[in-house]
């Protein structure tokens, strides 16, 4: 297939380079200063090499939105995710759906706050929406639920977020407190130099949100807004210490049941799945005919995310 | 879809009951004695009744074979495993691949001993084949696979057997002897009568060469033959003791990694993600670009392996 690449940050930049070896072809790509634009093939290693050193707007010669014009199979979705109207992201989903072409996000804006309205584009299109890199990176979830039928997944729960998990983990693990966690981190690149998207749980809260609009098919859609969500800022190291007393720990979870979306710190049996170390990433499903279902791996990173897309594009109809 | 089903033991008959969930018809139902055919859908649930209260030759007014010639877009296979030349179930798969239909398998010996063969009949036909539930039945290891493309999964390992690890884990956590807890097993309908096929290693065994089968693509070709299988029989008590001093424990591994095919019993850390208790089991996929994927879950069952059988008809081309 022939991929365009809205956002060339690290998962786009990954997605790029790891096209050739699944067979694809990478005919446009953007950033928010610049655009290469190739039906026969970009160079991908030469334009982003040409961006990495020389800046944005040396990625290429055209406009950004000029690849919503250009010719591909499939828009790969992986600008930074914004909330309420989900721009501009949602409007290159629209873009790419009134052509008829596909669309995979990473971008978990659109499919959070906008559920609907990208469902209803996909409806009146000949193109279809696939967004498993929304949700838990690498793990194959949203695949898993659209296999098994949501109609047969009574919940879903998990450690989404590794930033999170990683300093909740090294808290217990370490007897550390949490402004020393997050430090560390910081300087691992586990977590942003502003890291509240990550620790006040909105991150995880937004796959949540995705993972119930895709659980209740057409009965109701959530946004960001459903969602009750606390994050780990006030879990101190005393209340880990405590847990560990009784054989337990502390993660964030989030979970999707009864209709309702929730994402917290929760007390979890020490050596329970839930209890993933680092930044290791967790999902359960409670099934109808197969019990619980767990997959678990690695949530985030370039390669890592860019392998769902590249999973997602092999799922699509060709 | 209209489904035959070829095999009305636990898992068959759980296929039948669950197949209108899922929006299918069933249009032939076949055991080894009858068979029961309805273009316009069977009323499965009579039919089951009469083969469980008066026998098998009750399910229906057909010959088996008749099935093959019925009405139905894909054949669901679900007779007892065979080895060497995989028969009957091979030649279901020829039947329905040279009529142009589908065919979904949970009988593990065609995939197993003849993959190159059905492979070619494939080719040949219009219609796919899918086997999800061959492996780990409820943990969607081969679509997972599928997805994230063979080629860059470079080891796959697990617990691919729920009744070895039943008696190994409750040997360990109850120090009991493997005789002892095979009659437990044995009681709660977790081991057979006969659990050579089982504790031997040869079922997972059996799933192990499916996976290198997937694995190697065109490459090369695996069989029973190819693998290296030790069972769990010779594994004492004193053994699991002395792991468990040191923060081990045993499961019976299967794996596949560098060409190779091997299952025995391993030495794995106490709170290793490949130490699931009980009937669970668990595939650990390592992947090139997104570092290590654990899939577990039930991995046998009659609702179980019917649920992933009816993913996969979920996945077929209509």
């Amino acid at each position: 297939m022939d991929l365009a690449i809205m956002g060339t940050g690290t998962v786009g930049s990954s997605v790029a380079e790891l096209a050739a070896d699944y067979g694809h072809r990478v005919t446009g790509m953007a950033n928010v200063a610049s655009a290469a634009i190739d039906p026969t093939g970009i160079d991908v290693k030469a334009a982003l090499d040409r961006q990495n050193i020389e800046g944005e707007a040396a990625l290429g010669d055209a406009d950004p939105d000029a690849v919503l014009d250009a010719d591909y199979d499939a828009l790969v979705e992986v600008t930074p995710v914004t909330l309420g109207d989900a721009q501009p992201g949602f409007g290159h989903v629209r873009a790419a759906l009134e052509r008829d072409r596909h669309v995979v996000l990473a971008n978990k804006g659109p499919m959070a706050e906008r559920f609907a309205d990208v469902r209803d584009l996909e409806r009146a299109s000949e193109g279809e929406v696939r967004f498993e890199a929304t949700v838990a990176g690498a793990i194959p979830v949203l695949s898993t639920i659209e296999d098994y039928s949501p109609a047969t997944i009574q919940a879903a729960r998990g450690v989404l977020n590794g930033t999170a998990n990683f300093i909740l983990s090294r808290m217990a693990a370490e007897g550390l407190g949490y402004d020393h966690v997050l430090a560390e981190a910081q300087d691992l690149g586990v977590a942003e130099t502003d890291p509240a998207f990550d620790v006040e749980g909105t991150d995880a809260a937004l796959k949540c949100v995705i993972l119930a609009n895709v659980l209740a098919e057409c009965e109701r859609t959530y946004t960001l807004d459903d969602a009750t969500v606390e994050g780990i800022k006030s879990v101190p190291g005393s209340a880990l210490d405590l847990a560990s007393e009784d054989g337990r720990t502390i993660r964030l979870i989030g979970e999707v049941v009864d209709g309702e979306v929730r994402v917290g710190p929760r007390l979890v049996p020490e050596h329970s799945e839930l209890a993933v170390t680092g930044t290791t990433n967790i999902v359960q499903l409670d099934t109808d005919n197969a019990g619980r279902l767990n997959l678990s791996g690695r949530g985030a990173g370039g390669p890592e995310t860019a392998s769902a897309i590249l999973a997602d594009v092999e799922r699509l109809p060709n």
